[in-house]
């Protein structure tokens, strides 16, 4: 049995962004029965969330990771690029670039209101790669 | 070979809760031998976490998670529902709703001082999902 | 098919720590295929987390996880050992113990600037248990 793997890119463009990658997880595993989804983002700054989006939600998350993080309020170690840089590399510890979705059926297990969603505070990059991998039961 | 499923509701109330739920893991992985399992919640307001409980640090996490989210200092886009309801919607983002624990010889590999908690910090929804799947190796 | 599993031991020390674990992985993993590993630490006031280090952010990081997190600014419920522990007990929560990273031709599918690190602000125990299982696909 193999790991069946597909890498795509997801433009984040210029700007803190949070992009809803649902509908690409669900075409993923259409067709493949049972198993467990990995959803990975190899990047240093950039994370993976199960959230609602469309009720402002995601602008929310943007604003307390700005106003919660107060990237301007710390003096950061790690320093270059757009200013509050440092934040972005310490946000995936506690937002992780790695996320497990069980799938049923040829459809992940999603409950109404969430879908999976690429955190991308870092301006600097503004096309990121996910990784999907299916491990079939 | 099939990932064997199982969903069970949790009460968790109306008031923001900390639900230990790691007996219902270890009755369902017992006789399964080794694998991998998820937890899993469907719901956009709630999440999982790997912790101590019974040495007050259960509440030390709800009490951190008013104090520290600051609900009330946040003008949430999403509004609606009970004060300080956006917040609920971000928690996710940090205690993700998904998690996977190794199991050998039929028990999950928790350490002595850890179990797996349902958090929920929404009042309005009192009855919650916990969707389990076992992926035996 | 069995889960191969290993578990080896870490050297955190009296001081806040993040400790790269990334070879032990990456060395654990090699010849072993395509498949889904699983990292996790049997502790409660221990997490994983995915990241760059070499370029201060684990530095970062610690000095967010002190001021961010505030430890002499509450009144823990959980109280013992070293000032500040209670909040060692909630970190968890946010970067959790549990981690899973896909492998492809018997490597970690980690980025360029990715590695597993340890997180470890309990100053009381200076040497953790870190478990690894691989499933193989």
């Amino acid at each position: 049995m193999a790991l069946a793997t597909e890498v795509f890119q997801v433009r984040t463009g210029a700007e803190p962004a949070v992009v809803d990658i649902g509908y690409r997880l669900a075409t993923f595993v259409r067709g493949r029965g049972d198993g467990l989804l990995s959803v990975f983002v190899p990047h240093s700054t950039a994370g993976l969330a199960i959230m609602e989006v469309g009720a402002r939600s995601d602008r929310d998350l943007l604003a307390y990771l700005r106003d919660g993080m107060s990237p301007d309020r710390y003096r950061w170690e790690h320093r270059h690029g757009a200013p509050g840089h440092g934040a972005d590399h310490i946000i995936p510890a506690f937002i992780s670039p790695s996320l497990m979705i069980p799938v049923r059926g040829g459809a992940p297990t999603l409950g109404t209101w969430q879908t999976v969603v690429l955190v991308d505070t870092n301006v600097d990059n503004p096309v990121r790669d996910v990784r999907l991998s299916f491990l079939a039961a």
